[in-house]
């Protein structure tokens, strides 16, 4: 007999709480389940990183959620793209079984005074130039956690320094969570997916394959056996000043380890650029692994 | 057919790994877990606190953990008293089923960088005191909780800025647990147990019962309808001044809620007592209620 494959239907939960009573079920039933945390506006980086959740598990969480605690002031929490019904359409193609969907009063109470802060490894690149982010990641990420209680959770490759946070913050507050990083995704001419590829005018959208092509650079230089962190600044330097539109934020070169600039590429090493344009700050790195 | 009891053994477990292993067979089983954490060298205090949560779990989990976090360079970290047979002993009294005894290397990486932190209840009172205290009890709270994951943890209302702050962090960071007060356990004279109270000579052992008597005073001076905060303060620390081996570290009259003093009581009001001798620095306090 062949018996036909049951319809799920997908869940939209809004409430911390009716999320905590659905893991709890999941988990009492012995479920394994799989996460990817995103602010929503999904493109192909968020899918691939719910195919590999998707694989390893046997629920499919996604949660969608703008937090406000990671925006600076100054920056685009207003005008960060929404588009609810585009989003589940994405999240159906992939299988996700539960969207945790809810709005900022559920998820902060007025008086909320606590959070959860890294010091070392948060200190440079991006945290640098956005003092407040990586605090409000980190503690997005525990609440999302701790609603959610999934056993495995992916996040994106292309924000190095948020996924070796995360993974540091699972290790040193025992969550008992399995973070796996998800390869970068690229547009054809491989600019890294974004959703803050929207803001760029048609010129920038053109100036911002430099920033790709710099890491190309990089990979090409240790191929050619360059092992002088300083070379590596100079000579991207020059492919991203190719780009007129772009601003340059950081290019640095770090041990993947522990974040800190390295003279010399020995180790792990991260090579991460981040770039201003107009409206949008892209970032964007490659590991090189001597 | 009448069945005897099964003679269950307490278990010691000190790997987080292992604790989380026994924790979620648990709740597959759809055991309901209570959690007490400690700091070990246990008395009828502790023990106040494992039968409440005895009475509404399944299973009761206990951690004695001397915590490194949580002391200051010049605190008693070193010397604060340990004692595991004793220990083990009142465990069973209470029908403890796992105490997790893990080391510091154990719960602390070298490299340990994360921590949960809260800036607003926690910086006047004992927080003035002591100012990275509330940092290290938050984080190795966060990490038992993810490592024992709890349904429901017992704190005791002795530490009442403590009490107030797992409360406002397990809120903030969503941990699925219930967060319930024991009620202070006095010595026949009115001392509340502690640790710390192994530190006293016999003369100041003897004039710690000023506190209790300060506080006394508190109940006394509410039940006539004094409301001035100021006049509390007054009377309050003549009383304790009658004990020549103490220093004030401070009198305090907070709201329950915000933990900011207030002039006048009126609405739940924590009057708190911090007081010095020579090795130990004693606390204890009282609620009023209009």
């Amino acid at each position: 007999m062949i018996s036909a494959p049951i319809q799920k239907r997908m869940k939209i939960i809004d409430k911390p709480e009716a999320m905590q009573t659905a893991a709890r079920t999941l988990k009492r039933d012995g479920k394994r389940i799989g996460f990817v945390p995103t602010m929503g506006y999904l493109h192909d980086g968020h899918l691939s990183l719910m195919r590999i959740a998707r694989e390893q598990c046997d629920v499919l969480v996604t949660s969608i959620f703008v937090n406000p605690t990671q925006f600076g002031p100054s920056e685009d929490f207003n005008e960060y793209p929404r588009d609810p019904d585009h989003d589940r359409q994405m999240c159906k193609k992939v299988g996700v079984d539960i969207i945790f969907y809810p709005t900022p009063p559920e998820m902060y109470a007025r008086d909320h005074t606590v959070y959860v802060v890294e010091d070392y490894l948060s200190s440079g690149l991006c945290g640098e130039t956005r003092p407040i982010h990586f605090r409000g990641v980190l503690t997005v990420v525990a609440k999302l956690f701790n609603v959610v209680q999934p056993d495995l959770a992916v996040f994106g490759q292309k924000d190095a320094q948020q996924f070796r946070l995360i993974q540091q913050m699972a290790r040193d507050l025992n969550f008992p969570i399995e973070i796996i990083a998800g390869p970068i995704v690229r547009e054809k001419d491989g600019l890294a997916m974004s959703t803050r590829n929207q803001y760029l005018s048609p010129q920038e959208r053109e100036d911002a394959v430099q920033i790709n092509r710099a890491l190309q650079r990089a990979e090409d230089l240790f191929d050619r056996k360059e092992r002088w962190a300083e070379v590596y600044r100079r000579e991207l330097e020059v492919v991203i000043h190719k780009a007129a539109t772009a601003r340059i934020d950081y290019i640095e070169i770090v041990a993947v380890q522990n974040f800190q600039p390295v003279s010399r590429i020995e180790e792990p090493t991260l090579v991460a650029i981040a770039v201003f344009f107009e409206k949008a700050r892209l970032i964007d790195n490659t590991v090189l692994r001597p």
